[in-house]
């Protein structure tokens, strides 16, 4: 398993830095890259803590939509019930993940401010659930190879660790002047890499 | 003014690199490094916006709480109201402001994952609207010495670009082992770099 997950990591790593990002017009295949791309992203809840019940709150998160080279576009979570956004979710699924260029240092390298229109910015709207017990395989790989200190974690019974993800409802897409564009879950996840 | 910018910006970045994080415990004095630190941060509203009118929303945003050297701990935007995060909160201002470590590329340096507590999160919570016209020139400076391209952004007239600040109700601070704590707005503000 060690050299199956090396193997499709060294393939992966070699795959993305030669194909470069897609045509900025392709919103479905911008934004497969740039979740592929980055291995954290910015997880909006509705707060179920005071002072801010109701209100909205934002916490980072790893996440993986497999290991690198083998995208599915399914945004992969590891969560602990002591995590605040853990809880919200528990009350109220209904969820908006952030992942952008910015986060990867593409923009700072190409000298663009992370507000510049084209930082591709995509949000993923939908509700986050636990994963189904035959999806756990995948989405511990998934996590666990990019991550590799959540295989720790997962050795730590207090902590109540899960495999959660997001069931997509709304892309939109943000990477060049003019306005942002939604895109389908159907045409996201058809888009190829 | 260029020369003032240039000499503050040489100041503040000595300063910075010399001076280090705050002790992990000193959450008012490491949020406070980790927002004058990041020039970006991930910003969750309400949304008014189908098929997600009601849910959360999240989108990245250029930020400064002053020009570099100079913190003041108030987060300055520029915003249009083309912007959909923007019209969520001309519709509820209220909404939390994430500023975490993982942007800067310090984490992925010291080999944290995104996730690791001690890769400091900063939740700051409360209303954002604009900013008063007797604090619209500090603002201006805060964003401007930090997000050079602002100024030409500014001469965009159809894309009415404006000054707004977050009125901070709640700081939320993540940034080692053994959960979160809250931090009050006021030890927040008086915490020196």
């Amino acid at each position: 398993m060690t050299i199956l997950i090396l193997a499709l990591t060294l393939l992966g790593a070699v795959s993305a830095s030669s194909a470069g990002p897609p045509p900025h017009d392709d919103f479905a295949a911008t934004a497969r890259y740039v979740v592929h791309r980055n291995n954290w992203g910015s997880l909006a809840s509705t707060s179920t803590h005071q002072p801010i019940k109701g209100k909205p709150f934002v916490d980072a998160f790893s996440v993986s939509d497999g290991p690198v080279g083998n995208s599915t576009g399914v945004p992969y979570f590891f969560f602990s019930p002591l995590e605040r956004t853990v809880q919200d979710l528990e009350a109220n699924p209904f969820a908006t993940l952030l992942v952008s260029e910015v986060q990867s240092g593409y923009c700072k390298n190409v000298k663009w401010d992370p507000e510049d229109p084209r930082c591709a910015k995509i949000h993923l709207s939908g509700k986050v659930v636990p994963v189904p017990e035959d999806e756990t395989n995948f989405a511990k790989n998934s996590l666990f190879s990019r991550h590799p200190i959540m295989a720790e974690w997962y050795k730590m019974p207090d902590h109540q660790f899960y495999f959660a993800k997001m069931e997509i409802e709304d892309v939109f897409v943000l990477d060049f002047f003019g306005g942002g564009h939604s895109v389908s879950p159907q045409d996201y996840y058809k888009a190829t890499l």
